[in-house]
């Protein structure tokens, strides 16, 4: 059985669970090789201060099986960089799976893997997904064909167990979830804006449509 | 006020999202600083092949407020190793929150803090906590004191919403859980042994009797 090569792009500012949730997961799949892959090898700054070592280039990658593209402030300037997005292209020709997490999707959408497809992505910018050619389909993962978007942040682990379901089985993926305690016991009813308290919601509101609005720019630029 | 300075330890072939999950949360928390604290400042290896870049040292950290330890199969070394249990220890002195995920509690156990604490840890190691003098509670997140100790890695992210809770309230928490979409919906009943099919509980128990032999010989070394 070749080994089936699972590829996550990085660059500056991501969130950084988007990246590292399914990468604990999909980094157990049988018979796999993990490849984290940025446009040198120096470390890549994440939105929480972590640096993160990616293991390849851009150039020097091998054909992937599976690209995941995790999400983060850091997209508004990855989506408009040729590099990043030809690499994506690139790469999605031959990919048997395209993946994002959160707003990873607009990196995607930005290479035209978007187009015709129902999507997701972070709650904060799902009316976004149509500059891109999209649906947007209310769910916390959605299959359509060989593309595969997870919404925000931490739904890229809901997303990676699908994902090695799809791939190895169920009892692969059972296994891992086992393995990792992912029993989730959220202490609060407050992780989706149609369960969250309005005044949660109104607290974070200034904040996103500063930020919708900069993804709005770089999307029509 | 002054910066409330959050401390994690990272120590090789740590499990990461032991560590990234809590980060991911706890760096969001206001008026807040997060140090990243190794042996040195050269990148870190992790379990799944990505190398992650300290902040600090041991040396260099300033006084923690909270220090959080996560697990891994690195835990073996890393709870023998003088250096990094003397600097858990050291930190432990002053800190206001003494915290770990996963088999980090080993960590804190060997440090001598966990001495008559309710704690817990990844659901295969419960029945080595009593070699450091804890008490098994079987919890997500046990709270005893100013010690937290949460189950296997991704109950990380549930320890680190409720602290983020008990430290600037449940306003800021559910703003937090809010913008990284943490509303959970695993694919499968699996995460826990008590709900995880018997097929997918023997199918580890290879792999965690063996691990398991390895922590306990490492604990009355």
């Amino acid at each position: 059985m070749p080994t089936f090569n699972i590829g996550f792009v990085i660059f500056p500012d991501l969130t950084q669970l988007d990246f590292t949730g399914p990468l604990q997961v999909l980094n157990r799949l049988p018979d796999s090789k993990t490849h984290i892959v940025a446009k040198s090898l120096d470390p890549v700054p994440s939105d929480c201060g972590l640096g993160l070592v990616p293991t390849t280039t851009f150039r020097d990658c091998p054909r992937l099986d599976l690209i995941c593209v995790p999400g983060g402030f850091g997209v508004v300037k990855a989506m408009t960089d040729r590099e990043t997005v030809d690499f994506v292209k690139r790469q999605a020709e031959h990919a048997r799976y395209i993946t994002s997490v959160c707003t990873g999707a607009f990196i995607l959408g930005m290479a035209g893997l978007l187009k015709g497809r129902r999507a997701t992505t972070h709650w904060a910018y799902t009316d976004l997904l149509s500059s891109v050619g999209a649906t947007f389909e209310k769910a916390r993962v959605v299959w359509d064909g060989n593309v595969i978007t997870a919404g925000g942040v931490t739904s890229g682990i809901d997303f990676a167990l699908r994902i090695a379901a799809g791939i190895a089985g169920d009892e692969v993926a059972q296994s891992i979830q086992l393995s990792i305690e992912y029993d989730p016991a959220p202490p609060f009813a407050s992780g989706h804006p149609d369960r969250a308290p309005a005044a949660i919601r109104q607290r974070l509101d200034p904040m996103f449509s500063k930020r919708r609005a900069a993804y709005r720019d770089a999307l029509t630029m």
